[in-house]
């Protein structure tokens, strides 16, 4: 392999900028060979800006291009599999957005795809990268808090989603909740095998008539035995609210909200500090150069990536167990979603 | 009604104490007449230590005096639902530990009788008179996190009571999570109609062999339509964990717990701060005082007590609903209890 | 010595309240015998609400009366000499509020009379009592931050005294910042050498035409070498405020300030949390109690108090050199004031 | 002038480095086509790094490069006057790092030839592009705090630095609290007229024999009659303590460390979280960037560059005065020094 991995980028959309702009300038040992995008002019835009050589509109191109040693697929959800099976038989290692697809049986064409072909998979799973969390895991790993017993998991946006996007998405669970649900198996180490939901349409009434709900509270029980429980807003007026906790036999660890600075102001009415970070963009920018610069570094030195295929299968499977579980109204195991 | 009011207080043991203690000397507007125990050794060593003139081992001295104008009632919970129909029927105001009763049929006869009576009658989730919690009430009533839609409390003990306890107690949920029940219903000012439980057994096997279960995340669902969570543990190593969270359509609101100091050290390995003040004891040393106050308050100036007999019927409901959704793995309805 | 201390009090003003209430209900071991006050009628009115016997307009009653065993002296500053030395005399223990005197020759009287009594004296420094600082110097004396190099305390009151208080009190170095001077010992353990002051009138005009200043800045240069600063300000619209750190060779250690609650709501404009406790009678509240409390072991078992003779000297000292040092402009040592 | 703001850089060290690829990557508007260095390998090895396109040994190079517009002088201290002047001379803008001199006629000069030349000079004050110092500072503007009244800054490093560093350095003012004389000035929008210092050796002998503090406490007196207080020390073992506060009539603003997380993992020993960030290049690493974003944004639109020469020579002055301060042992007023 060259002294440099030579990617090809498939999406010019806000994600597909945002690692453009860091594997061409912020990631040692990665550069961008050409960009992908139906929409033409936006790719050959973000080329320009980025002094990548070549703009395409077809992925095709990628996949031909033997120079390319990695594709980062940043496309629309419904052509995650189908780009990962052609890159993985062309012979590429992959970073692709999550989710891998919404249907288990994408998922796993995929996923065989890519033993097959031998090559490097990462899902995008990004906040496993945030310093936060890292510190959370790393605690649980190192024994600090002992045995998991309770995990919790706040995740709260600013704002709802546009209303076209809430009828496509597959649902606040496979939409939002799938980060909470990939950081829960993160955190714990541990596999869920039981999840159970209420959930309420409290923001928008639009979103219920899109057939979603806008708040939930998500009960998890792990095959460690440990228990856990989420809870989702579409709205929070204060910023984006990301804060996870894991208690054990040994203690808890605990993150909080970052914020733009920390300054503090004392008056008559009371004490008085910043909001948290407005949005993803402004609260994981540092966990999208992190998850790249790994997955960079996995490639140069033949390691396993940090977060696999099945750990982009995972919680698909759970964001299904809660989906059955909001409509039944009662528990949902994984096992009855896995074998049909 | 005479200047002070005069208490009889029933039960000399832990909590007995507290009461007899703060009437003694910080209630104003408080006196105590007489102790009732039948380990009268501690009803006169009691009585003795706080200059209150009679101790005896019968509570029905208590009822027939006429001097006595209030009961205490700080006995053991199959003793409550009794004593509070006696004290009723002697025309007294009566104080009551938490819960009334493990059965709704002796509550429901208890408060029948406080109803006939005419009589005062305040139960003792003390919690409620806290300043942290009384703080994010205040917040939710003032309307400053607008509509409430998520309840967040945690809620675990420093270490867990001796098994015999453990036995005889009607299990966590009736012992422990009936304080978090109700400060679910204080905060949100709203009744909880449905609940469903994940529990186990994480600390100690034998809470397991006695029946019960050690850890919970227990879901709710108010009329109101928001959602809750509480989670539940016997043994949090680094001391009693207390903390609730109220989010809604206009911010959130949160209390922290409390420490018995506040230095913090920073050195080569961090910073270093306090733990959580131990147990319930040190927790709400100042609770148990001001809701004494407050009964005595309105005991005299006719005002409602601000725990009626309702407040401590819905939480032994809850507690119910809770232990069915445990052993049958679905949630359950409130009103599949109240209903038989 | 009988199984209680039988104390008079003199003084039934703000300060001799609180001393009279703690002693009559929350110290063991302490009896009340006499309030003392030329204002009888305060005198009577806070002995009949205490149960207090006595009650007399001269001193001297109480010094006469071989029941009494020690005096509290809450009159004013000009008197205290005088009572302790009277007290002294009458060979009654004494504890006496802070400062001793305005005038060395006065204290040395004072406490030379002490010293040839035999008697035991402490003088009201609560501020040691309070659990911040006291875990501040707690990890000084452990050696958790090493050898101590740098101090910081500030210390703002929310609002200033009565300008007809101001100009008798000797000024703020005499009535408030005296308090940081004993702190500033208390902490590292060591003599102040050395102070500099800068001082200014920035919040009312009219404490500048009586003469003093409002706010300043004190440098300080301890025995041990260590350095040490003090800020004051007569009103911080925010409340009492009152910190202090100590960093050493092995580390830091911080206090901050205390609140009624711990409750923050977060909303579209930040993050909001209470304010500290208005001023000293909440701040320091439990801080009266532990200092009477400790005294009165003290005397039961002998020990020596925590808060001596020497100790109220030395303030008193610093609030000198820290005035010479705002007239003359130039550091002041304190051996150039207890020389002459 | 072109769309780009064409650069060269003196001086290829660390501070140099931050510069070079700041500008090269992450400045929009801003290209690097030159970089000179007596140390003409480290030059080169920076030049090529970064695809800078010359790589020289004298400055002289780049003041008669007709392409290059604005020189960044990252140089040693005692070549800043000289390189300012002769940038100044051949008509390019100018960053320089600070302290622009240790002497006033220098600084004089050097200010004078800018002036003739018209060009614009920013000096290196990175610190006021911290996000929490700009908010402090944004309190005060904005009013929030009504008129400040007190400054407190805390300064201290993780580490001191080599022994011949401190030989040559000018002394613990001139390296160090120069940074906090400037932050004064910028905090409180006035000049500082008078300073009063006391200073020790506690942390390393060896600095007092090359007779210098490692310790200080420094008290000014700004023109606005307001008060300050800065604390430093070489070495705290938790790392840089980075903190300012001011207080004023209408309230006070604080700031506090930044951490690289902010997981706390509490435990039977208390609750413990992350230390401090190291050293200036963690603690600062985004205000390298933005102080360059705004110079080079300034010299786009023809706005007074932010931190301007006048802005330099401040602090100098200060740390003349404190110097002085120390060593005569009483105030000292810049007047005095500028005086002569």
């Amino acid at each position: 392999m060259s002294t440099t991995i030579n990617f090809g980028i498939i999406g010019a959309g806000r994600i597909g900028k945002i690692h453009a702009e860091n594997l061409a300038s912020r990631i040692p040992g990665a550069t961008v060979l050409a960009i992908a995008d139906p929409n033409i002019e936006a790719a050959r835009e973000l080329a320009t800006r980025l002094h990548v050589p070549s703009a395409v509109a077809e992925a095709d191109a990628l996949f031909d291009d033997p120079a390319i040693n990695a594709i980062a697929i940043c496309s629309s959800t419904d052509t995650h599999a189908r780009f990962i099976i052609e890159a993985a038989q062309a012979g590429k290692h992959i970073f692709c957005e999550k989710p891998i697809a919404y249907d288990l049986a994408q998922i796993d064409a995929a996923l065989a795809a890519v033993a097959k072909a031998g090559v490097s998979l990462q899902i995008g799973f990004n906040r496993r990268f945030d310093p936060n969390f890292r510190a959370l895991r790393q605690a649980v790993v190192s024994g600090q808090i002992g045995a998991p017993q309770i995990l919790r998991i706040t995740s709260r946006d600013p704002a709802p989603p546009p209303i076209e996007y809430v009828k496509v998405s597959g649902g606040m669970f496979f939409d939002m909740t799938i980060h909470d649900f990939d950081m829960a198996r993160y955190l714990l180490g541990s596999d869920v095998e039981e999840v159970c939901v209420m959930g309420g349409v409290l923001v928008d009434p639009a979103i219920g008539e899109a057939g979603d709900v806008d708040t939930a509270v998500i009960m998890l029980r792990f095959a460690n035995g440990a228990l856990g429980v989420i809870d989702n807003s579409r709205k929070a007026v204060y910023g984006y609210d990301q804060r996870a906790e894991v208690f054990g036999s040994g203690g808890m660890v605990a993150s909080a909200n970052n914020t733009s600075f920390n300054a503090c102001l004392s008056n008559a009415e009371g004490v008085h500090g910043p909001k948290p970070l407005y949005f993803f963009l402004e609260r994981y920018a540092e966990s999208f150069v992190a998850e790249m610069r790994d997955f960079v570094a996995c490639l140069h030195n033949g390691a396993p990536t940090p977060v696999s295929g099945l750990d982009g299968r995972a919680p698909v499977l759970m964001a299904m167990a809660a989906t059955r579980s909001l409509h039944k109204g009662r528990p949902v195991k994984l096992s009855e979603i896995s074998e049909g």
